[in-house]
């Protein structure tokens, strides 16, 4: 029989839950709104309830190779608890995996949210031809999830892939992570309104405080973006400065990892055509090894290869794919041991 | 009979040849200056002779595991070219593996000579207790090395561990790679002696200012430190800015890799007491995940591990035994896949 995994993401908002082929090939998704106001064990109870009803339904034609669940916030991976999470109030040093696997009576798997949107995009989007890579995901917060020969990188707790908390104004904005000059405070949809309102402020944006005045709560980096598209100067230089801190943290990235692909996802990642091309720019210049990748043909009797800096291809199924590849990469492994 | 493994760390001023066993024990040190102006046929020449002579020397006592050569600058990994090396003018693009292997007759592996180092220490220096770690070499220029799972992290083409250039002030300093603000324009040999040149300029150092006329060919780093513990002002707030660099640095690290182990070597880390306080501290209030892994001890149930930041134990010979590793760790690949 062939086998399937269950993949889930659990987010602030929205409940997802499917069923996956060891091909990648969608069997069922189910979405649901997370009940978060409902306190942390109704969610959890719904969603092995919604997860029972998957397994049972594929019982039949299929194996279930296991569970895997992506969770916003950092995940201790001793001991599956969550260590902290904005997105999730209430659930700080919350035993999550022990809660899942009781009501289960089976064995899960949890994994940041960032990080499995990069395995899903590894697997099955942009990053499908490489075996290392590393995603950034610019949402609410700037996420980041690093893949290094198929598996995510977790370091020694389960925190790496911090991406979003890389400095990069020494002296810049304030993070609520206690840092000054995140990318977060750049590149995210919060950072875009922000630096927005700023503008607004310092009257040098007209039609941005048009646009925030007159349907305030639609104010959003979307409508920044739209904007940017229609040719405002203040919008379309936001976006300049997204991809500027971007090309900062990226260019580090390709000198201390060298890897071949680098996968911008996440909302604001639509606005791909405002920010890349300063994106790219800084990291041309501030990156001697994105520039020798680049240059490779050049160089006398040497297989040269390029540094890719491209947009996700999975929009925001990559989390929920990437959470049901974990298992599948699980069995893979035993396989191999064997 | 036990093996041996000969490590080479070819210099722009001197070359090293040890012979060494698998447990790391020094069989043979052999020291002499690298003719770098006599063309690098001559070097490599000369090279390989003391290469022959070691070897000769041990192969009644041993099998000869193989021999590992660190080399500074960038190194295809496919070709075993040189692609660029400052300190060792001339050798760019030059063939520096075809040329060896042809003399010796055997096959030889290159890395990177702050890849080297990074082994060094993780194998029997500061990082033998860990799997993986992070190191940061401050001389001429800041060279690194990640060891990931006991292996050197090469990127996809030998090109990772560019640590020197992360950046560190976006508009700061012009760097040699063509990016300005890297970390090794405030972190190197160079860089101190070019901050104390910046403040004799403005009036801000007699003290240095002294030293740098006295003795004007003898103006080092070494001098400047030796001032810093004397209690000259001007010359501790060099170094507070060297740490402040490495903290910035090391938090993205930390936040990024999540390694348990981050280790400061080269000349200029023998000032650690002047410049180590500033640099944790900034890692300290920079990095969450170095905050988080701090407190450990305070989480219920938690199983927690500590992010370490410390001091190279091996002086300038971490390269040397780096280098002798590299064919042990391919012999040890080679009995785990058979």
């Amino acid at each position: 029989m062939p086998s399937f995994a269950i993949g889930v993401d659990l987010g602030g908002t929205n409940l997802r839950i499917a069923a996956v082929d060891e091909q990648g090939t969608l069997l069922e998704k189910l979405t649901t709104g997370t009940q978060v106001s409902r306190g942390r064990d109704f969610v959890i109870e719904e969603m092995c309830d919604h997860i029972r009803g998957v397994a049972m339904k594929f019982a039949k034609s299929g194996t279930l190779a296991g569970i895997g669940i992506g969770v916003p916030g950092i995940i201790d991976m001793d001991t599956g608890m969550l260590r902290e999470s904005p997105n999730l109030p209430g659930w700080s040093d919350y035993p999550v995996r022990n809660e899942i696997e009781k009501r289960l009576n089976t064995q899960v798997i949890l994994e940041n949210d960032a990080n499995a949107a990069a395995l899903g995009e590894k697997w099955l989007g942009a990053g499908r031809d490489y075996e290392s890579m590393c995603m950034l995901t610019l949402g609410t917060g700037v996420g980041g999830g690093i893949v290094l020969n198929g598996r995510v990188w977790h370091g020694m707790n389960g925190m790496a892939g911090e991406l979003g908390h890389m400095t990069v104004e020494p002296n810049g904005q304030p993070c609520n992570c206690g840092n000054r000059g995140c990318v977060e405070q750049y590149a995210s949809a919060t950072a875009v309104v922000r630096m927005a309102r700023e503008m607004i402020a310092s009257g040098e944006a007209p039609e941005l405080e048009r646009a925030a005045q007159g349907e305030d709560k639609e104010f959003n980096s979307r409508r920044v973006y739209q904007l940017a598209v229609q040719g405002d100067r203040a919008a379309q230089a936001i976006f300049r400065r997204v991809g500027a801190a971007l090309g900062i943290v990226l260019a580090s990235m390709v000198n201390v990892l060298n890897l071949p692909m680098f996968v911008i996802g996440g909302g604001v990642s639509s606005a791909w055509e405002a920010f890349a091309p300063a994106m790219i720019e800084e990291v041309r210049w501030r990156s001697f090894v994105y520039a020798a990748t680049a240059l490779d043909d050049q160089a006398p009797g040497a297989v040269r290869k390029k540094t890719i800096i491209t947009r996700a291809l999975m929009g925001s199924d990559a989390g929920l794919y990437g959470a049901a590849r974990l298992p599948l990469l699980e069995l893979e492994a035993q396989a191999h041991t064997r």
